[in-house]
């Protein structure tokens, strides 16, 4: 684990809550980008070496909706960056934890990624995040 | 907001808790402390530029004995470091956030804290934090 490479905050209103990140961290977002694959919009802010993504469900079935539904807005998931996804993946595997994909996928923002089961990891979604060079 | 200093993550079983996390991130945290003042636990862990911090209440009255008891382990909160944290409390403030203190508190780690209420910051405990010189 390299570093924090982002955190996702799960909001309700995308543009209202582009409008408020705005305010709070002084930034606009340096990107917004629609996921097809997750049914989510998706903004990201820069915060000194890590970033701040903001998701937006685009569907009723979204996992953001669902989230948004029975938990409120708020922290999401933890991503952190890796160097071989593969590999952490593997190990991680070894150590015990459940990881949501057997294989790593296309997430947003150019990254292959792998999400672990927060029942295995202490309540916490983690995704890990590996540049796609 | 100069960077994302810490995630602070709301934990149960704090020795349990800092193995799960060893075996995640790969490092062994760099520190335990107890804060009297909140009746916490905290561990820290580097990745890279930030930190995560576990937290574990100590007493049934803790903030974080209630969180773990109301939803369940979970990250708790997001760590902002900034410069001059009177400043920022004041520009949060004319920016329509509602602040948990009227003045800085002392944290774990030698910081200066303040809490934005999540109300105001679409769901999300924000702390600010500074350094103490």
């Amino acid at each position: 684990m390299r570093n924090v490479e982002h955190i996702g905050i799960a909001v309700k209103d995308f543009s209202e809550a582009n409008a408020l990140y705005f305010k709070l961290l002084g930034v606009e977002p340096y990107k917004t980008e629609f996921v097809p694959a997750e049914n989510v919009n998706t903004s990201f802010f820069k915060v000194g070496g890590t970033k701040i993504e903001l998701l937006e469900g685009t569907t009723e079935d979204s996992a953001i909706t669902k989230f948004v539904q029975k938990r409120g807005e708020g922290i999401h998931h933890i991503a952190f960056e890796v160097e071989d996804i593969g590999k952490e993946m593997e190990r991680l595997r070894q150590e015990g934890f459940t990881l949501l994909s057997e294989t790593p996928r296309k997430g947003a923002d150019n990254k292959l990624v792998c999400f672990v089961h927060p029942k295995s990891a202490g309540g916490v979604l983690i995704e890990l995040t590996q540049e796609i060079s």
